[in-house]
């Protein structure tokens, strides 16, 4: 009997993920440090078709942990769709029957785009932590590439969430000409000091593995120790303390007493412990290491005087700019920041803040008001097109 | 030249630890666990003296990670003053010229009293983790006996905050008679689940250091990476988003550049590292394990039928209950929770909410309104005894 989780109602079905290279001045990709690296590959999903003028084309930028699988299935017996299943398909909010979907995971990853866990051709062995820093500004750089060898010019919009919504407004400042909207979603011109704080104590918990070796560990025993350490940290700035009291509380995993021993207990320790392990199968812990620092090193604000209205002068988009109420990690008046500073530079903004219980992880949920809300706003945005 | 941060205005002056000892049956210490310790010790410290008909004696109760040493100065050399010295001390909010003060390290700790690195009568050896997992009930019941031993019958008030606060609120629990008043900062009737994630997170960076060897290194090499990446984590949570921003914000320690480079390089991350430090010089990686456990243990509802007023029902302490608009570890709404059950007990309770940005750790630090509703408090608790 078929998974009944598969549903193929609304769904783009099967999918494949697509690869794409460049490599060789002027084919590499300068970077913000003064490095550059060479070659790049883009792992990347398309879903829905580019229309004859190409003006259906939007892009979909992931988060921290994502992937280039966004949407649909890989197989017939995958369990679990791709990251953004709900919000990616026929009739969803990012309607497949109109628009074209790409979604690349970023450089610095490990599923699939050139990372620390990629050979550098200058060795023959990993990059590990001869790979260099990158930046969110980086990550843009490359996608422009894979933009323009899918023959688009313009993008009706670049849309993402927590990281992925720090490179959306990114791609509107770097490339105002090819950026008709943005749809930026539970993020931040920066990271607060408590964020930094957050992915440092994670990256601290992959240095002090003993497998880490450095960031040498290909070939022998990868640090999952401190990986799922990190990864359990994260958790918590996820959710909300309200969904945590809700979904686990105070209640015991499989008994009604204390063990008085230092076993895990309360279901939101078990919790915790299922994400950590689950992480390790599907991520490497270098790439943890190199997307939070990029994520850190964001800053739109410095790098433009202290000023978040200078940062959006010159930019030419629509947008659409989603906060949630219970978002600890993004907090909501982050989201309200951006838009003070992208209405004071006199840009065309719409503001939804969602009443949630579910934290920041409510980016990645079904939400009636942000599915209604993202695909007005496209509609909107297409009809401008003359389509 | 004599250290200018130590001043004896308004100081105790200098003090000594004093060590409390009972043991064999019917001396030993019967744990909520079942399990039975003996001997127990007790490291405390007085300050002012006891008056004739023993009505002014004030028990300070302390947080996770502090001892006996609330107030004065060890040596004349010492650079730091007690823990609580802000409101010990002659005129000050615990007014030594009135009171008699008695602070003790509790049970579990490793600044003196009975815990993990104790020596083990039955072995010869430290205890490790052999050591019974002890509760905030334990701790109490250990403190019950101190003040037997002092010669008190009833306390005038006993106060903490955080674990302190959850102590004090056992106390007026536990042995109704002999307390005349309860000050409650900062703390919770239990911890949320949010804050059992947290400490469950350091727990696990001490178990997965190589050197924790299951608890078995007092010989050997310290889990001091571990136990310092705890208190890393533990301190994000001491403090709020705010004052994190006030702080240290984005700002970069020793440049004005990235490094481009896993360098802790945001002042935020430096401090974290500090505090991570200077932690692991005065304190035990198993203690850490103990004493966080008796804090996700402690919960007056489940223990009452799920009812907080049950758990009152027999108290016949007047309380003040102090909580902060930006602790979030221990969010004012559980200092809330706390003043609506006793008043549905038909308890006399008064509540201040004090509006700080300082976050969990504010009940550690000077704050005049704190310090004025204690005093004033205390004087009219005081005035009751008749004296």
């Amino acid at each position: 009997m078929k998974d009944t989780r598969q549903s193929t109602v609304g769904s783009v079905g099967l999918v494949k993920t697509h690869y794409f290279t460049f490599a060789e001045p002027p084919g590499h990709l300068a970077l913000v440090s003064g490095k550059r690296l060479s070659p790049v590959t883009l792992a990347y999903e398309t879903y829905g078709k580019l229309n004859s003028d190409a003006t259906n084309a939007v892009l979909i930028l992931h988060a921290l942990s994502g992937t280039a699988h966004a949407a649909g299935y890989h197989s017939t017996n995958d369990r679990y769709a791709g990251w953004w299943d709900h919000y990616i398909g026929p009739g969803k909010a990012f309607d497949t029957d109109k628009y074209f979907i790409i979604c690349s995971n970023v450089i610095g990853g490990c599923n699939g785009s050139t990372g620390p866990s990629s050979i550098n051709p200058e060795t023959g062995k990993e990059y590990a932590l001869d790979f260099p820093v990158v930046t969110i500004r980086d990550m843009v750089n490359a996608q422009w590439r894979l933009i323009g060898h899918l023959g688009i010019s313009k993008l009706l919009a670049v849309s993402g969430g927590s990281m992925g919504g720090m490179q959306a407004l990114q791609w509107a400042i770097s490339f105002p000409e090819m950026v008709q909207s943005v749809i930026a979603i539970a993020t931040a011109s920066s990271l607060s000091a408590q964020g930094i704080a957050f992915n440092e104590v994670g990256r601290q918990a992959i240095f002090r593995d003993p497998n880490f070796n450095n960031g040498d560990y290909y070939s022998g025993n990868s640090p999952v120790s401190g990986l799922s350490l990190a990864r359990m940290i994260a958790h918590i700035t996820y959710l909300s303390d309200k969904i945590m009291h809700e979904k686990f509380g105070r209640r015991l995993q499989n008994k009604d007493l204390f063990s008085f021993k230092f076993d895990t207990e309360f279901m939101v320790e078990n919790y915790l412990h299922a994400m950590g392990l689950k992480f390790v199968s599907r991520f490497d812990a270098n790439s943890y290491l190199y997307i939070t620092k990029a994520i850190d090193y964001f800053d739109l604000k410095s790098e433009h005087e202290g000023r978040l209205t200078s940062a959006f002068e010159g930019v030419l988009s629509d947008f659409l700019v989603i906060g949630f109420t219970t978002d600890w990690l993004y907090p909501s008046a982050q989201s309200r920041e951006i838009v003070n500073a992208l209405r004071v530079a006199g840009k065309n903004v719409v503001y939804t803040e969602i009443e949630t219980d579910k934290g920041h992880d409510a980016f990645l949920l079904p939400d009636d008001r942000m599915e209604r809300d993202i695909a007005n706003f496209l509609k909107r945005e297409f009809e401008k097109t003359g389509r």
